[in-house]
């Protein structure tokens, strides 16, 4: 698959190739007249050249020229007339038939976006789109105004990489070096130091997969690690260990989520997350496993700072270190942590929003959790186990959605309920 | 690469199915209720499982159903809001920038491309989502109010088809049965004889192309069949010949393209015909065969009624049958035809101007080339090769889209001036 | 892989193209010469040439030169020194260790077999010698002095094609055509008619299985056509109905083996079968259907014929047809004539000696079960199903290869106590 | 593949699990009974079974329990029946036919070879296999007397790895992890240090390829590691260097083979060395490359033991490190040592000799070429460029296999004639 696919990459280039031997000054053009000629050619006889001459250009782009890249797609010319717009869109509002909105629809696109899906025709057209949104990513901040544009990638690439399209793949040892290169450069959650340590991630306790997309064949976008535990894990440490046992499969009952990373920060906001924890779940049913708890064991990012500034006195009885005596306390401002909402009513912490709205349950608040530096600073050592039952997932999604219901075992509820432990340190 | 799509395929049917029995309900609700669901589902956790059902539920449906179905997706509920749309135009219209435009579009996009996008996540969405098309094109002609929806499926096949999603393959007797068949079915210009027909024209001497998406991986978009040929094929018969000994590859000098076929009808109009010769050429090319011609030998489907029409006394001269003396009047007026214009300055002949917008130049007609009931009465069995000349593909294009020029060798241009031939049918 | 291995084909044929180039005298030597010089070789520097032209040579031999060049293996060259051998033996005879018969064994070895090595070192090495066995045992009945190099042919194609190197593929309508078209070609058993026919064979209620080697890897070698039904099949004609509808999966209990067929002729008591049909009710039992019975539909092929020789009498009665009351009668000869011994004590019947052998018993003997004109002419429309219970076979197979006790059920060996039955028709 | 076989395997575990089930009491039959059972099985119903006990078995040996095992099989009823054996070499030698060797060949062979045939068809067969002779080549040295079954094992072998049954892959950093880790392990010329160290040496300026048996589809049999350089290296550093920047591939006119190393030692003078560095030429003559040298920078082994042992003279006065002014004195008396020959004829350098029976030419020394400690020891820290020039190749070999003359270089040669140079140390 990958030797047709780069067969093809070649033959677009060398088609490419041919075309910019027909057409000599495309060398000369700028890239802004590049784009222009791009959309205004009728047919697409040159069109896989000047897509090629664009991708190659911006990939030679400095900074600062991306920059004026992107401030030139913002000119009229790449925008729409506004008085055949507001002639269509007062008659869409007078006569709101289906016909009139799609007149206006195709009237009020951005012609930026017909640019994209012609650059997109060419050599690494999907790679260079997404390299565009990684570099406007980073323009963003200081240069707001190009939101549009960031508004018409979104809107492309969320339908090209669409969940119809990707592919979820195992990685294993038997997975490319090339790919598996990948994971060691994307790997967000607990840093992979070296071949080594990834082996022992791959190992046959191990699960890992990922989303891929067909353009972009040796790219992942998305990867989940699973440790397979015997009872749900309560600290990281002992599964980042790269010298343990692998587990005995005859014994092992839980698949324990432990870092899901995303790959490209093109693709920011374009979420797979929640698809790939459902498919790797149903890819675990189908081994010959015996598994009977899908879990994570998840850090609280924001937990220390949010207790330093809702209730510093906590957060300074706490500074010192934790003692044992201090557990529950702890516990129960943790739990008030994960059940801390938004004004829209979500919840306050990313990781808690984002596996409650999948229709997980926060099951566990392990202590000594993570005694990394990170671990302690970002949340005094503490993980939670969010878990998956699949039984109660619809059930879950519905009430955290709808009511704002927070989905939590027995056991956290409990944390919650303690009053004197949440008096005390006060 | 099959097997693991169809293990995709498998999972996410599975996953679909476990989605169901959360909500047995699913089964009873109508598909308009259905349709509304997926799109109003805050997150995705059931969205599987709800594609699935539509797209099951669709394929069940009867054609009355159908246009049902299609007609409540022009209801308000599935259009934009009018007050909402004209407010952002008219700010638009009053400041034109990148900014207003974006909201307009963004306000303005039919809520039914989020329900096509939302479909196409379920498994077999992209296939359900074709199929649509293809319905809808049955009942546009008799429904044209329905218009509104395939400019929005036109909008997303335009986009999720994209040259740059595409993966050409050969297509040969090692392909797979189930891909073969289905060029015996789509072989719309000279039919397929069943399977030793189909393999006569996958032999050494033979070609065969075609352009594929990863999410239909056994089906062929388009394809096309090449004749590896000594000097440019006069006639189509001795190339349907299922007898004919294939050609010394050592003596052939010629690639003639005799048919091309598109395959699917829910992607009419969204056309990779134009990619797929070049790339072709290009991939014949890399082969070790000394090949100075790519030609093509094509059917002239409108000239005798055009003749008919436009000339009916050199029409009604011929119609009993052509005599050789006849032949340099008929190889005129056809050269007329060939050369006839609409008023848009375009070609009237659809293959004539398929072949002249990707560069081709009118080469040779060839008297009676195709002896068929079909073309005699189609065009008195005459036939056309067109000309691929890599060096001058560019030139012909722009000369031929920007100044309306049709490139055509010197011995057709010859019959264009007989004045004498021309003149005595008359 | 196919591509890999085509392209180490290509790389293989090239290099041996370089080698020709060296030693353009290569072309003009006889085989004989060629054989010489392949065995004398002291390195491999053009080993491969030498091997390729021995292969093209070999290849368009006329029947007489095959003859002559198999006679040419049997002179002295192609043998062993007999002194040194004499010498080894009594050595080995007077001292018999293992170094001694080491040294007699490397000596007796016929150089012949240093020749097929070297030759399928070359380009389609494998085929040919697979190719020149097939010629051999053709020559062999009038020409049995060959024999010892069929002995040497047997002895290397034993050892290479040994089960650990055959991989068992799944047949389906995704397989490639060129391997579906030589399942119609060698289809030994029922007839395949043509590719709607074997459509038929390879719907969602049927599986095909096939073992292949690596050298040959577009030639199956066996394969076996297996019916999913819904209990036991009473008769052929049904399963090779084109036109009938396929089983429901959901309520098949019996995978029924109705064809199995050895493809290559050089490969003839090369034995695979036994093999194939345990993986494949293996493969089956992985599969997700509740499948009980896994069963034969097989032919008889000598009863008529035995019985018109041991029984003139009772083939005579029956001879003109057979009425529903001959059936017991005719029942009852027909378990005699399965449970016949040869004087080695093995079945007399070829397919019952498989089948027995390989752990079956005789489960079932079924009337009018192949009524076309052979079925009636070898057996009088009768067939058997021999049944694969994995909790027998290998009681069933120790039995009957070392006690001679042959498997049946009680309905079958009802047949045979049936005592007014058998004189009946007497 | 890998995934086909790997099933391929489960299914074969499977089979002979189910087999075992039958015969609970294989686990307690001693390894020497089970194989006496495995050849006397007449059929191969439970043969898989068996084999699969007796690989199982086999691994799980001490050492001291592996040399039993061995010894087992030397005792008489591993061999044949002299008497037999005697007749049928008495009969052949008076008359010594075709069919009388065959017959004796039959009765000669050591019935240990149909043992490992048996045990090959079992689940992991030739892998097991090929870790039998591993670890009979460990024990040969202190026990001589198992020669004989290392005789077997090789004829097996070399006809199981015959060169027609191997696959040449290309290895680069697409390559599965599960391989690549394999090269890093058995890399015996210049260590790899790890990945970094690996990667570097499969960038763009690097080739490696290795070969492959489908049996044991992810071990690398041997492979070959090329640097593609601008003219000959003449030393080994540069090419070592992981920091080193790729060379620009327009530029390099020079393959340069600088290290081949075999991989598995029960497969220990089995060799696919010759056939690995020709086709590896052709394949870099097939890629756009502008080759015009394929080399080799090899080391000289023996030099410096050599020269102590020959000249100690000369060596001595070269001990404590050489001066440029020795340089050409020492040059002398390499070329005089690569040209040094056994009584045989053959090189006495291993390296010289692979090289010059293969038809390459001696074409340059290199004057500190390999600084490392074992360099300098070994030779002085010279090393070879051996030549593969393509129209040569033939004629080298057969003129060095023939009358073993050495091919070299005029500059080589030079050295040879050097008496000045060559008398000085003395």
């Amino acid at each position: 698959m990958a030797t047709t696919r780069n067969l093809l990459r070649w033959i677009l280039d060398s088609i490419a190739d041919r075309g910019l031997s027909f057409r000599g000054n495309l060398s000369y053009a700028p890239i802004k007249k590049l784009c222009q000629d791009l959309v205004s050619e009728p047919g697409e006889a040159s069109g896989t050249a000047i897509a090629r001459e664009i991708a190659d250009r911006y990939t030679a782009l400095g900074n600062g020229d991306r920059l004026k890249f992107f401030e030139s797609l913002l000119e009229p010319n790449w925008l729409a007339d506004p008085e055949q717009v507001l002639r269509s869109a007062t008659e869409y509002s007078s006569q709101p038939t289906a016909a009139h909105l799609s007149k206006l629809f195709r009237l009020a696109e951005p012609r930026r976006q017909e640019l994209f899906r012609r650059i997109n025709m060419g050599p690494r057209g999907t790679e260079t789109i997404v390299n565009m949104r990684r570099d406007l990513l980073a323009l963003l901040p200081e240069n707001p105004a190009l939101e549009p544009i960031n508004a018409d990638l979104i809107h492309l690439l969320s339908s090209w990489f669409n969940r119809g399209f990707l592919e979820m793949r195992r990685i294993d040892w038997r997975t490319p070096a090339i790919v598996l290169e990948k994971l060691i450069h994307y790997e967000a959650v607990h840093e992979i130091h070296g071949w080594p340590d990834l082996r022992r991630r791959l190992q046959d306790d191990r699960r890992c997969f990922a989303f891929f997309h067909p353009a972009l064949p040796e790219e992942p976008l998305i990867f989940v690690q699973v440790a397979l535990t015997r009872g749900l894990p309560t600290a990281i440490q002992p599964l980042l260990d790269i010298t343990a046992e692998p587990a005995d499969l005859a014994s092992v009952d839980t698949a324990a989520f432990y870092s899901i990373s995303n790959c490209l920060d093109g693709l920011r906001n374009i979420s797979f997350g929640a698809f790939l924890l459902k498919q790797v779940i149903h890819e675990l049913e189908t081994e010959e496993l015996k598994l009977k708890n899908f879990v994570t064991l998840s850090p609280i990012p924001g937990f220390r700072a949010w207790l330093a500034r809702e209730h510093p006195g906590v957060a300074a009885a706490n500074a010192s270190g934790i003692t044992p005596a201090q557990r529950s306390t702890l516990l129960h401002w943790c739990v008030r942590y994960l059940t801390a909402t938004l004004p829209s009513g979500r919840a306050a912490d990313p990781v808690t929003h984002f596996h409650l709205s999948n229709g997980a349950s926060i099951e566990r608040i392990n202590w000594r959790a993570d005694n990394s530096p990170k671990g302690i600073q970002r949340a005094f050592g503490l993980m939670v186990n969010y878990a998956y039952k699949p039984a109660r997932i619809e059930r879950n999604h519905e009430q955290y959605v709808k009511q704002g219901r927070f989905a939590m075992s027995d056991g956290v509820a409990a944390f919650l309920r303690e009053p004197d432990a949440a008096r005390k340190p006060a």
